[in-house]
C-alpha cells in the first residue's frame, strides 16, 4: 500500500477529498450533493452522537422526534427565516408514481398533487413552534428542554463531503422558557456544552463568540459559535446556539400565563451540531499519510499486527495477540487482532496508518522471546519497544497522552495562526502570508463587514466572548471601535 | 387525576389512542399521517434502538447512512418493488421557494424544477444496491453486512399512531453475500434476533414463519416475519427478514468474482423493524389504567413519591427518598423521586400508573418509624410493605420478576388464543367468537388465500417455522394440504 493521497501541500482541498474517500468515511452517491457515510465514518459519528447525547442529557434534555416534512405556510409565519431558506428547499409537490399510459416507465401521477407544498426540513424551528404550541399553556409547561438527531436537506449547490452537503445528519436543540434571562442561560449553556465536547473530545480549541448581524442564524436574536482553525489556515464553523428571543413564539402565537398571572410570548432557543464535526476532525489533525483521530474519536484505538513466517510462529504470536487484546479490552480499550492472511504486515501498517488507529501493537516471534512488543504512535510515529509487564495499563496511560498531545498541538497551531492587526494593510498581509484568525478592530458597521468580505474573502467569525475592552479605530473607517473582532477565511 | 382512557372493552381502538396520547407517547402532527414522537415515548425507541443496536453489532453489522432521496429511475429497476411502492411516495420535484410576484407570500420557484423527479425512500434497497455496486467486485469484498437507523416515507391514507404512519423511524439491514445458502443463513439468523428480541425484551411471544407469495416484501424471494398477538385477538407484523435473492443484484448490475474466477450475481437479504413496535408494547400488555411496560423497556423502572404533611417530615421523606434512589441507581435502576410539590401522592400514582413504570414505592413518616416502605408492582396492581434492609437487591429481583410475569402473561394469552380449525365453519367461528391466530389447511394457491381474506377479513400471517408435516384437506377446496399455516385478523 503505497503513498495514496495528494500532499496537503500540493492541493489541500484535493487531500481532504481524497483523504475521507480512502480511509472509507464517505462518499459521493447518485443523488446531487447528498452523500453516502460510510461505516468507518459513521462510526466516528456515533461516537460524537454517544458523548453529545450523554452531555444533552446531564444538562436536563430528552429526544424527541418531529416530522421530517413542513408545510410551506409554515415557513411564511417568520419572515427572515423564511428568507434564509427559501431557496436552498426541496419541494414535495405530489405523493403518488404510476406506469406512463404509453408503457415508457414511472411518471409522477398528477392526480396526486398536494393542495399545500411540503418542504424538506433544513432546520425544525417553525414545525417544533407549530408543536409547542399545543404543549404549552403555563409557566408549569416551562422549561420545555428537547433534543432532536435527524437528518436535514438544504439545496446547497456546492458540495463537499461533510463540509457542506445537501443532506447532512445533526442534532438539533429546541427549548422554550419563561424569561429572556433562561432562554439567554440556555443558549450559554449550550455553547459551552458545544466548546467542551469540541476541545476535550475532538481535540480541537475552539474560539467562542457571537455573530455579526449579518452571520446570524435566519430568526435569531443573537447567534453564538465555536470556531476552529483548520491545516490551511481557514476557520470551519463547528457549532452554533442560538437566542431566539420570541421571534418563533410570536410567528406561532405560542403564550403562556406567568406565576403572575400574566399573559406572555415564550422564550426560545435552539442549537445544533452536524456531520461537519466529521470533517473538522478530519482537516484538524490528520497529515499526509492519513487520519489522526484522538482516541477519544477513534472508533479502533489500538490495533495489534501479528508478526510471523512459519505455521507454528503464527499459533505462538496470534496467542500471545489474543491475550493482550483481551487485557487492552478488560481496560475498556477499543483493541482489535488483524489477522487477514490476504496482506503483508507492511500493507496492514500502512492501511491502519491511513485510517487514524492511534496505537499500533506489533508482535513477532522475535517479540516473544523478548516479551515485549513494539508500540507505534499514530501521532507522532514514534515507536518504541514495550515489555509485556502492564502493557494494557502503559497502552491506557498512552492513549490519554496521545489524546492531549493532539490538543496540545493544535492548540499551538491555532495560537500561532492568531495575530493582530492594526492597519487593513497589514491584515491583508497577515491574511494571505499567513492565514489564521486576525484579531482586529471594526467600526461595528455591516458595510465594514461587507467590503472586508469582498475584498479579502475574509469574515468576521465572532465577536469572542473574552474580548476585552480595548480603544482603536477600525482598520477600514478609521472610526472609533472599542475591542477587536475575530476575523478569517472560512469553510 | 381520574379515570382518562376508554375501556378496552368498551372501545380498543379508541383506548389504544386515547393511551398514547394521554401517556406522552405521540401526537398527530400538522402534517398529514405524520406523528410527533414525544420525549417520554422517544425514550422508549431509544431502548429498543440500544438493545437492537447491540445485537446488529454482536452477530457483526456496522451501522452506515444513505441518501434521503432516491431517482425516481432506479425504483423502475426491479419491476416488483416499484409495484410494491409505487402508489405510496413522496415525490420531490422542485429545490427552491421564492416570493410570489404578487407579494402574496411564498411559491415555488418553477424555474428551479428537477431534471429528475427524487422520491422520499420509502425503504433502501435501490439506492444501496446502486452503492454496493461500487463497493464489490470480488468475493473478497463480501459479506456486507450493513444496517442504517432512519426515516422513511409511504404515503399511507389511513394513519394511526405507531402502527401506521406516512413517517416512521426504522432500522433496516441491507447484507451482501457470494451464495445463496450464506444469505438465506442472515436472513434466518436476523429473523432470530428479532425474535429474540421481542420475547426478551418487549415481553412479547412472537409466531416465526415465512409469508406467502401474496404478503412477501416487494422485491423479495422469501419474506419471513414474526407475528405478535394483540389483546383485541389480532395480529400485528412485528418485523420481517427477507431474502432477496439476486434479484437486487440484477437489477443494479452488482457482480463479484468467486475464488474460481467466475463471476456471479451478489447474493441479498434486507430486514427491519420500526417505530410499530413501540404501539406492539403498547397494545400487547397494558390495561385500562395505562400503559404497562416490561421493566426492560421501561424509561423510568421505580419511580419513589414522598408522602409528608409538614416540612420537617418533607425534609426526612426526602432524605430517605434519595437514599433508596442512590441504592437503585447502584444498582443501575433507573429510579426517580417525584418531588413535584404542585401535585398530591394519589395523583402522581395514577399519572404513573398511566405511564405504566413497573414499580412504585411510597414512602411516608410512618414507613420511616418502621423502616418499611410500600411497593406496588404496576403489571399485577399489588401493593406490599418492604423491608428497608437490602431494599435495592429486593426490588432488582421484583423487576426481574415482572419482565417474567409480563411475557408470561401475554404467551398464555396468546396461546390460549391459539386454535385448530378443521372446516371453514369452524374457522369463522372461532375468529368472530375468539379472535387470535388459527392454525387451519390451505390449499396453497393465492385464489384460497383471496378469498378467505375476502370472506372473513382473514389473512395467512405465516408458514410457521415449526409447522410440522401433517396431512389434511383445505378448509375452503377441500384440496390436500401437508401442513397448516398461522390465519388470523391483523394489523
Amino acid at each position: 500500500m503505497g503513498k495514496v493521497l495528494t500532499s496537503r501541500k500540493e492541493n489541500y482541498a484535493q487531500w481532504y477529498q481524497d483523504l475521507v474517500l480512502k480511509a472509507g468515511l464517505a462518499e459521493n452517491s447518485a443523488v446531487r450533493g447528498c452523500m453516502v457515510i460510510k461505516p468507518y465514518g459513521y462510526a466516528i459519528w456515533e461516537k460524537m452522537q454517544a458523548v453529545l447525547d450523554g452531555m444533552f442529557k446531564e444538562t436536563g434534555h430528552s429526544n424527541a422526534c418531529f416530522p421530517l416534512l413542513i408545510p410551506k405556510s409554515f415557513f411564511s409565519k417568520e419572515a427572515s427565516h423564511v428568507e434564509g431558506f427559501a431557496k436552498e428547499c426541496a419541494v414535495v409537490t405530489h405523493y403518488r408514481l404510476k406506469n406512463a399510459p404509453d408503457g415508457s416507465g414511472i411518471i409522477v401521477d398528477e392526480t396526486a398533487k398536494l393542495e399545500e407544498e411540503l418542504i424538506i426540513r433544513p432546520t425544525s424551528e417553525t414545525i417544533i413552534w407549530n408543536t409547542y404550541k399545543g404543549w404549552i399553556q403555563s409557566y408549569r409547561d416551562l422549561p420545555i428542554l428537547i433534543n432532536q438527531w435527524a437528518n436535514v436537506m438544504r439545496w446547497e449547490m456546492r458540495t463537499r463531503l461533510f463540509l457542506r452537503t445537501a443532506e447532512f445528519l445533526w442534532q438539533e436543540g429546541h427549548t422554550a422558557h419563561a424569561t429572556a434571562e433562561e432562554a439567554m442561560e440556555e443558549t450559554a449553556r449550550m455553547l459551552n456544552v458545544y466548546a467542551t465536547f469540541a476541545e476535550k473530545y475532538l481535540a480541537i480549541p475552539v474560539y467562542t463568540g457571537a455573530k455579526t448581524a449579518s452571520e446570524r442564524f435566519a430568526g435569531a436574536v443573537e447567534t453564538y459559535c465555536i470556531e476552529a482553525l483548520m491545516q490551511d489556515g481557514k476557520s470551519l464553523q463547528a457549532g452554533t446556539s442560538h437566542f431566539l428571543g420570541q421571534n418563533f413564539a410570536k410567528a406561532f402565537d405560542v403564550k403562556f400565563t406567568g406565576k403572575d398571572g400574566r399573559l406572555d410570548y415564550v422564550w426560545a432557543t435552539s442549537w445544533g451540531v452536524s456531520t461537519r464535526l466529521i470533517g473538522a476532525l478530519v482537516m484538524a489533525h490528520s497529515d499526509d499519510d492519513g487520519l489522526i483521530l484522538p482516541p477519544l474519536m477513534a472508533p479502533v484505538q489500538v490495533i495489534i499486527v501479528p508478526i510471523y513466517k512459519t505455521d507454528e510462529q503464527q499459533k505462538q504470536v496470534y496467542d500471545a495477540a489474543d491475550k493482550i487484546c483481551a487485557e487492552l479490552k478488560a481496560k475498556k480499550i477499543i483493541a482489535q487482532v488483524d489477522k487477514r492472511d490476504t496482506q503483508t504486515p507492511g500493507w496492514k501498517f500502512a492501511e491502519h496508518e491511513l485510517k487514524g488507529v492511534p496505537v499500533r501493537i506489533a508482535i513477532g516471534p522475535r517479540d516473544l522471546e523478548n516479551q515485549t512488543v513494539e508500540v507505534a504512535r499514530r501521532d507522532t510515529k514514534e515507536k518504541s519497544i514495550y515489555q509485556l509487564t502492564d502493557l494494557a495499563l502503559k497502552i491506557e496511560h498512552l492513549l490519554d497522552h496521545i489524546q492531549d498531545n493532539i490538543y496540545k498541538k493544535a492548540l499551538n497551531f491555532r495560537d500561532s495562526k492568531t495575530a493582530s492587526a492594526d492597519t487593513y494593510d497589514e491584515f491583508k498581509r497577515l491574511l494571505d502570508d499567513e492565514g489564521g484568525f486576525i484579531l482586529a478592530h471594526w467600526d461595528g458597521t455591516a458595510e465594514t463587514e461587507a467590503k472586508i468580505k469582498d475584498e479579502t474573502k475574509a469574515t468576521i467569525r465572532c465577536i469572542p466572548d473574552n474580548a476585552r475592552h480595548e480603544e482603536g479605530k477600525c482598520i477600514i473607517s478609521g472610526k472609533p471601535s472599542h475591542r477587536r473582532v475575530l476575523f478569517a477565511r472560512a469553510y
